[in-house]
């Protein structure tokens, strides 16, 4: 299967995800500023969730764009990915309902903690496919800042149950983190080119 | 008609399905470990679906790897088997929400089996266009898998009305049985490379 | 603008309107057959809106084959389309809702008959564009058919009044003299070829 | 990254805004003529951002085709834009639901204007990206509607708060403003044809 189909299911899931995400906003019962203000949260974890997205659609284009072709293995990898970013849109609209409890917070940790690692799987199966010596190996080296997301997801996820705020914080710090495009990929890239 | 577009057509409604389908879970009332829990059934169902669903996307697409063009009969069987999948949906929600139900697991039998009928009338609607020496007719063979599976369905939906969890069971079985992506058809595929 | 961008657009937009109606589905609220009996008008309902979303779909796929090049004119009146269009899953769900009431009858027929009226000025902006030698005049020529769909919409608006099934009647009817696919168009692909 | 892939994901977003929009239609308690007119504004409203939102998607289109490449930054302008689009059914639906209090048409308003002001600030990504020689550059010119836009939009939203019908005049005069393709970018393309 050329990796194009598949890109264009992934590209398409995601689009859809991050659109539909705006249909768990629960329409605010009255008109009026004390209304408005208590969307806040919602807002807030809207924002996070839609940059997540992003940063996942961002990167996938990235990693297939140094991937030849693909197997059954990477299809459900990437299957599996998908089914973890499809529940994003839940734990998206439970947080942003129920910003002072633990368990949301902790619920879409875990969330994003199984998209990173469903993402770390993706990249090793494609890796498996394309050998050591590929374009991929080279760009992805150490992958510090992969591992370092998983970690930080599995602190968060612990430290929603001592004060969910860190989760909060911790989740933030990881899309600001990744919202520089993996310059890795792009530097390889541009070398190859030249 | 070329089968690019009637592909790009069903991977876009497929995509959509599978994502759309997070939006018919209920947002748990509270934020306690109680109402987490109350929602795994739900969340089984989904992953059962999501399965389901991508194995289609999966099949669907090597069978129009297969296929060189597309008449009003392919066109409309193709239709036929979106719109049963377009219900997956409502049978998942349904069934997530009643597991202890017998009808609503029935239901979701008859989706399943509809579609594993509209998909084989597909494939057979196709045959007929591509003629019996054609790669898809060596690669479909006997269609065992095909056939059990609709057998299987059948049996689950009858079942259903005896003990739900049979038939949960068999719907679990089919898919793991389609797991393995169709190895005749991507076998065909190579040999016919070499 | 090359056609095959509005094509796209259009194909997207319809996929997503035949896949969400599933959403408007309201979830029964028992597991008994008599909630699910409850759903037949409703699922009668979503039967023919999808039959008449997949003619758009195809028919329309048709007139972009023929059709060499898109101005601003020809752009309009494609997002007139799927304007009403777009409407079609809430004329469903009213529909399906209410199916012993006149208006909701007479509104989805008001749905039907704006989105004929939006394809046969869609048709004709794309002539104007094309001119009167083209291939889509030769193959459009009389347009009996959507003349005629255009005048049944319309008395089952008002019929509706009368007797509401009179018009779900001529609805199911205008559906199927569509499913065949438009063979003037598709004769005058082939005849072109040959 | 080729714009082919941005301006897909794009048309994917925008295509998904415009549909979902159908679905925070409230659904009307009864079947007669009174709920069906309780819907106009709701209706007028969809109208009005269904016009928006095809605008963008035409503008938008216009802005990718003479863009020759996309760089981080600029990817990461059009998601902010896409952001902002993201939450037009909830502007709409909040508008649609409460048309005679100031703070919806105010909310409404706001994403409009961050929309505009997202628009202006990709235009100026790829200005950056493409240099003051660049077709687009000359294309866009001094781009007086779109500063004109987001001055209207400023003001409408504060005159929400004097008479909100003074705002939604406001919205529907930019829309109409904006129907008419951006001639300028056209011509210039048609220009460099010849």
């Amino acid at each position: 299967m050329p990796t194009s189909r598949l890109e264009a299911f992934s590209d398409g899931v995601i689009a859809i995800i991050i659109t539909i995400m705006v249909l768990e906003f629960e329409m605010p019962e009255g008109a009026d500023w004390h209304s408005l203000q208590a969307l806040t949260p919602v807002f807030l974890t809207y924002v996070l969730s839609f940059m997540m997205l992003a940063i996942y659609w961002n990167n996938h284009h990235h990693l297939m764009h140094v991937t030849r072709s693909v197997g059954g293995g990477v299809l459900w990898a990437n299957m599996h990915l998908l089914f973890w970013l499809s529940l994003v849109p839940f734990g998206t609209a439970w947080l942003g309902g129920n910003h002072s409890a633990a368990l949301p917070a902790a619920v879409y940790g875990v969330l994003l903690l199984m998209a990173a690692v469903a993402y770390w799987v993706l990249v090793h199966a494609i890796l498996r496919h394309e050998g050591p010596a590929s374009k991929l190996q080279k760009a992805v080296g150490r992958d510090i800042k992969g591992k370092l997301s998983i970690a930080l997801y599995a602190v968060a996820v612990v430290l929603a149950f001592v004060n969910q705020w860190i989760s909060d914080a911790l989740y933030v710090t990881v899309a600001f983190m990744w919202l520089v495009p993996d310059r890795r990929i792009e530097r390889r890239i541009e070398a190859e080119r030249t």
